[in-house]
């Protein structure tokens, strides 16, 4: 389904985003932003409505029980809101961390002061549905149960299908993260259940950032007055506001949204998810092999490997220093992102935005001529880091 | 200092907007939106840094004690942010309230549940020093204040000179709501003696909507530790993290600050505070003798009226309808803002964002056609809002 001839590079000397957000977007998504809209007029008022139903058609023919509510700010920000607003003030998490992301959950729920409970897998390790399934037998005062869907920390595709069965068995609700993977990975309320998720504008439907957004059910949204401690990430407020007038309640990032409905627009084009996670796959197969055929080994099985970030380890090789490589590929045109694991080094590169195997061919390539730039012989990682991908086989 | 040249007409078929932010900005602020940026790169970093360092310096020589922290969302996320983060969980704030924004302010701290006590002057009367001292001779619990520099309900220039005097006579702390003020009229430390003030990109410094920033003494910043009970929102966190890393803690919207860099250099081409301050005022000039040629009415006395927006009363004759109003305005290129007056019926139009005399002259050659489109033939105001006025005058 994708018109891989409508990949174009970057302007001159402008690298390719080889990050999970912001990433390389397309100059049609950019060129939306050069107009300013009233944000109270009803021209805007449209693609604000364009915008929620266009995100809610995704969730395919189950999610007639959903509505989707836009919030300004980070994805950070949306997951705050959610958080906030969806879970009551006396509600307890269960927070299901393997990274950055699962810990931050845990980070703001402290700061709202909501109790919480927090499985901790470490940097990689995924949790199942049945370590959940426990933990909630345990514990009837959960009410919540919040997970990361690709956690970018490692790039990990934890198993939210399983993690939903166990949460709708025990009779808890579930609220997923699913930042950097909807819009490529399917969540159909059909198959999974889930009160509600959040993502962002600038992931994996290539707009730029600036908002993100909850899908939720109706319902849940409309018991969610009062739950809130911030009126401006009070997600049952801005639903209720924007339901009776069309409006975001406070200033929206107008261009932001223009450039989002072009890429909404772009993503039905390629054959809606389905057809962005196929190119995203090919992306990471291409990036995957080819970096294996340099000497570079993945953290991950090709089992837990997701089509939107993969984390390599650092060489063994004294010749290789990872800020050096950082610029060296820089200077090739691509930007790629460091890693975020505690006990071995790591980086990572992105699978999303505007690139499909051409581009991934030649990211290939500038690896190469870097490892030979940096006199780096062998790209394999050391023993330590071997040691930790064993664990996960395990 | 103006260069009255630079001014172009928005692209064909986009109206000016004559609203408080967004607002009409220039083609290159919107063209430097036309590349994606990677936030973590050091390209960024550096645009972050120049844009601190540009709105820090908007502050004078008294500046040397702020610094300036970029937040994402609209901003009314960063009043939040400055409340929830600089007032401590167990102060107290007076608000100062004639119109929407004070009213939010109210709200905020509300959601909150921070202490608070309220000064409601109605729609439109000011806030004045000698009431503010009289309050907070009567009550020591109150530690801060939070008043809005121009209430744009109203379009009311509230006299924060000598609210600030009153403030720091009584030993306590003044927090400023600047948003559709600053950049156009000066708040500098040498002479209003403040904590911290909030801006936005999309006001008087013509960047795009998106973010929002605070300036603050440096020694409140650091000492705001634990104040925030949201993670989001967290003003001391998210100052810290740009301090040691140069980064937004989450992702920022990188094309918004590019815009808004390029607002900011022209900003200083165009003389800056001082500049920017007097071509609004010229605006606004234009706008009200012209408009009251036609007989329209302003709410404000000429001492009151601020260079950001002005109130007019709807006309009493019975062929006026707000709504035709905005239509006709509309079809004629200039999109303008409903009223927020509880009492009587009025509408806004404002003088900011990329336009000029010019501009001004053919918006109420513009509002003079639409008067005999709808059959208007007197646009004198109601005799209560008359009535309304005199109130203010006593």
């Amino acid at each position: 389904m994708t018109d891989r001839a409508k990949i174009m590079p970057p302007a001159q000397g402008e690298p390719w985003l080889l990050t999970p957000g912001p990433l390389t977007t397309s100059l049609a998504v950019k060129q939306a932003m050069l107009r300013d809209w009233g944000s109270w007029d009803s021209d805007f008022r449209a693609m604000t409505a364009e915008l929620r139903s266009r995100l809610l058609s995704m969730l395919g023919a189950g999610g007639a029980d959903y509505d989707c509510v836009p919030v300004q700010g980070s994805g950070t920000y949306v997951v705050e809101a959610m958080l906030g607003s969806l879970v009551p003030r006396d509600g307890k998490t269960l927070v299901l961390a393997n990274g950055a992301y699962g810990q931050r959950t845990r980070r703001t729920l402290d700061c709202l002061g909501r109790a919480h409970l927090l499985l901790d897998k470490g940097d990689y390790l995924p949790p199942r549905g049945a370590e959940v399934a426990a933990i909630l037998a345990g514990d009837p005062d959960i009410t919540h149960v919040a997970v990361v869907h690709c956690e970018t920390s490692s790039g990990i595709l934890n198993p939210i299908g399983e993690i939903a069965e166990a949460v709708e068995a025990a009779g808890r609700r579930l609220l997923i993260d699913s930042m950097s993977a909807f819009g490529a990975l399917p969540v159909e309320p059909a198959h999974v259940r889930f009160d509600a998720l959040v993502s962002s504008a600038n992931k994996c439907i290539e707009g730029v950032p600036g908002f993100g957004f909850v899908l939720a059910r109706r319902d849940v949204l409309d018991g969610a007055r009062g739950n809130s401690q911030s009126l401006s990430l009070d997600l049952h407020d801005q639903w209720a506001h924007m339901e009776t007038t069309g409006q975001w309640r406070f200033t929206p990032p107008t261009h932001t949204v223009a450039a989002f409905l072009q890429a909404l627009r772009a993503h039905e084009a390629e054959g809606g998810v389905a057809g962005r996670g196929a190119r995203y796959a090919r992306n990471r197969d291409v990036l995957v092999a080819g970096m294996r055929q340099l000497g570079f080994e993945t953290l991950l099985d090709d089992r837990w490997l997701s089509p939107i970030i993969v984390t390599f380890f650092c060489p063994d090789d004294p010749a290789f220093a990872f800020d050096r490589f950082y610029d060296l590929m820089k200077a090739k045109g691509f930007i790629i992102y460091p890693g975020k694991l505690t006990v071995v080094d790591s980086f990572r590169i992105g699978c999303i935005g505007q690139m499909d195997e051409g581009v991934m061919t030649q990211v290939i390539a500038a690896a190469g001529d870097a490892l030979r730039d940096m006199g780096v012989t062998d790209a394999r990682p050391p023993a330590a880091a071997l040691i930790e991908r064993a664990r996960l086989a395990a």
